[in-house]
């Protein structure tokens, strides 16, 4: 029989339907569970939260739709670029989860279910011995799973391509021997010339006001309202189903307005990726951007590049003011400016400064490595993490809820994940170098408060195209390929000019 | 082969374990849709809730459930209470679903779904041009469905009987000649004796403080916390997956208090029947109560008959007063008992006192009726509606969305639904006159804010048992059978005391 090429896409689609209601429900779940959910109503949602993975499973392997893809795969010539690309990450994610047997499937997400509910416990308590045991499971399966998806790779490189496709060891070494080199001394030498904080820093600022601004903020950013909400949740977070239900949502201090505004600017940054996409990537596996990495890019983008940016301070104050006169009647630009910048090294990776940042992450990875690869024992962590933080940010955490049970990644089985909060630091520094050449006046332009050039330069280059291009041929065409020290470069230049190190 | 009941009752749970799941799904993306979703947002949405209709319609039709529901129902006597019931129940629902093909049971989806943006479409301006020809199809499919379900009995009958077992025409024929007789008479008396509005009626309330009034109102009523939300929603209501998740919802007003007041009331009895179920029930059929009218009269209970009584007007000012100590310093209780009972035949069924709200249902019935049986046609709605309200209510409205585009009800396709509401006002005043005989000192403590005699009774009598029985055994057993001269005697002699008719 000849290949019908429309037949098989609108069967495709349907596929695809299917995939996308189950990854709607699965996600309205979880960002409820966050936000409205009663305290005690965990059981119902995770017997719901099981069956919606056993239907993913179910629906990723039936026989129908593996036969359906390797035969659009087989004409691929006769498909047009989106269902080409489309029937390639479908035959990928699909492969993977072909290759691990329902029934260790199944009994990885119970595994995962309850060693997130334990790390709750175990951080609260400041017990890492409680929480050990599923972690001793948790890498003990990862690298299992790797081995299934891949048995002729690496495990570490099979984990680290699920997150951000194409990645390996040897560019993450080779990345952060760059940051390591460029930013530890430069670190050092900011430690001599510490700022003091100011008055403003700690004043009051009600919680409905912030509100408020956080909404002149998402509207600055050029997000529409109508498709994206904001809400307040323990850990800021941005999620997407379709380029018109995105939500994000942040966490307020009565004494702090500046956390939150730097978490609606970075969760905004994701925002704009996942509104911004094109309708026709819409309920299929292409909708939500090209990977994590890419996604941190233009998160940090909005948050770092251009929220604390010289030019942006002066909009950013200006419109601060408008809900807190008050409070910031006795501030300047350059005050502003430098509160925005303080360099502070710390033990909290999420509430890290621009600079220090990218050691955080280093932390995990070089933990992560030798995790998987065996030569680290799960009991040695906190010793190894502790020494880390005291080498490279020459801090030592005291208990291990601000050390090594911080992060909820972990928990949650995600080995290969950290990595992309730090490329994509760098990746931005690239993208505005570029966007910079291209775009003409655009710091006068940021100065007024207007990102409309930024969010449209972003818009044609990334945005609009979602998961189309893998992360490496983004970067190929937007900045002919990754190179680590135009970020260095950044970091070097602002923080020296900052903190008068010349 | 012989019948072995456990391994059957344990497939049972396994099937009600997937049907929970897709049903709290729906839930939550519906409760989604009226709170925290973007407004745009609402294709996704409709895909999704689509595609869990499928799942429900595949899951109820699936011939190995089938012969298992009827495997259990052949060794019913071999099965404990719950089984048998839970059994029973399904087998219901299963019939009901398995007689309408898969083709007209998605195109019946897209019909409510069109009917409803249609509807909102509709009622926004004012045309009933718009939605006649969508509530034609809608009228259609139900006596289309009705005559499926059971060729054997008059359509409306059959969809009465799909909200209220057991309940027919014949049955709210009774009670509603019995509420038009007794109530249309005492309205019109009642009309003769109007009181004019209090000032502290409309002085400014603000919605921060009633958040925390209505989260106090939750804590009289016994509501934990950590089991049921409350958030806000243009109308309001509750929703229950389980005796751990439910939420409730509320709307304010900045220049009145009542209102949200008596919704919190309402919804958090609806709230107390969905949490008191006892676990046992949870992830099964029988969870969340036995019918909408039951339903009802534990609502109705707690907004009316206890929090519109004489006995807790008094702890509920004092409770206002913690909130509003200024705006109610010159009420008094008495004020406060007549301005919550103030009786004004009104336009709106939503915004109806307790005295006429029977009427506003009886009118819907009265036209449903006849809608299903042929004898009326939809064009001629308007003109039915219209005239209906002047003959009982004594008033006309003027237009359409005031008039017969009010509800949402038909738009979602639900015709015998209504009855409900005033069914469930006549149970509850039955249930309380039982109460008053079995609770000592019933009123005395009402009095000193002590709702827990309240619930504990109805607890015992009604919430634990979810739907382990049918409405009109619960009635029987708690009340001895149903009676609707109960509810003309309470509203009578309330009415005929607040506005001395005697």
């Amino acid at each position: 029989m000849s290949f019908d090429s429309k037949a098989a896409v609108a069967a495709l689609q349907r596929y695809e339907g299917k995939s996308y209601a189950v990854m709607h429900a699965g996600s309205v779940l979880s960002t409820d569970g966050v936000t409205a959910a009663p305290e005690d109503s965990w059981e119902g949602r995770a017997r719901t939260m099981g069956y919606l993975s056993e239907l993913e499973y179910s629906l990723s392997t039936e026989p129908a739709f593996l036969s359906l893809l390797k035969e659009l795969d087989e004409h691929s010539d006769e498909l047009d670029q989106l269902t080409k690309r489309q029937v390639k990450v479908l035959l990928r994610e699909t492969e993977r989860i072909s290759r691990i047997p329902f029934e260790e499937y199944t009994r990885y997400s119970v595994l995962v279910s309850e060693a997130s509910s334990l790390w709750i416990k175990a951080k609260k308590s400041d017990d890492f011995a409680l929480f050990a045991p599923y972690l001793e499971k948790l890498v003990a399966a990862n690298r299992r799973m790797a081995s299934l998806w891949n048995p002729d790779e690496q495990p570490y490189n099979v984990l680290l391509d699920r997150y951000e496709e194409g990645l390996t060891m040897s560019m993450c070494d080779r990345f952060f021997n760059t940051v390591r080199e460029g930013i530890v001394p430069l670190i050092r030498k900011v430690g001599e010339h510490q700022y003091s904080r100011y008055p403003f820093e700690s004043r009051e600022y009600p919680i409905p006001l912030q509100d408020e601004f956080s909404h002149a903020l998402m509207d600055m950013e050029g997000i529409d309202p109508r498709r994206c909400t904001l809400s307040t949740t323990e850990h800021p977070f941005t999620s997407g189903v379709n380029n018109r239900d995105v939500r994000i949502t942040t966490h307020y201090h009565d004494h702090d307005f500046i956390a939150s505004l730097f978490s609606v600017l970075h969760e905004g940054g994701h925002a704009l990726y996942e509104l911004g996409g094109d309708d026709r990537y819409n309920y299929t596996c292409l909708y939500g951007g090209a990977s994590m990495s890419i996604h941190e890019s233009q998160s940090r983008f909005y948050e770092n590049l251009i929220g604390r940016s010289k030019a942006f301070s002066a909009p950013l104050l200006r419109t601060a003011r408008n809900f807190f006169p008050e409070q910031l009647a006795d501030v300047t630009e350059e005050m502003f400016y430098r509160a925005i910048n303080r360099v502070q090294p710390s033990l909290i990776r999420t509430e890290a400064d621009e600079l220090t940042y990218s050691l955080h992450v280093m932390i995990r990875y070089e933990i992560e490595k030798q995790l998987i690869d065996g030569s680290l024992q799960v009991k040695d962590i906190p010793q190894v993490w502790n020494n880390l933080y005291e080498a490279y940010l020459g801090i030592r955490p005291t208990d291990n809820k601000t050390g090594c049970l911080q992060d909820s990644h972990w928990s949650g089985g995600m080995f290969g994940y950290f990595p992309s909060y730090a490329l994509g630091s760098a990746y931005g520094a690239q993208m505005l170098d570029r966007m910079e050449k291209e775009v003409p006046q655009l710091w006068d332009k940021v100065g007024k408060g207007d990102l409309s050039p930024v969010t449209e330069w972003l818009h044609e280059k990334i945005h609009q195209f979602s998961a189309l291009f893998t992360p490496q041929e983004i970067l190929d065409q937007v900045c002919g390929g990754f190179d680590p020290s135009y970020y260095i470069r950044y970091l070097t230049e602002k923080y020296s000019e900052l903190y008068i190190l010349n």
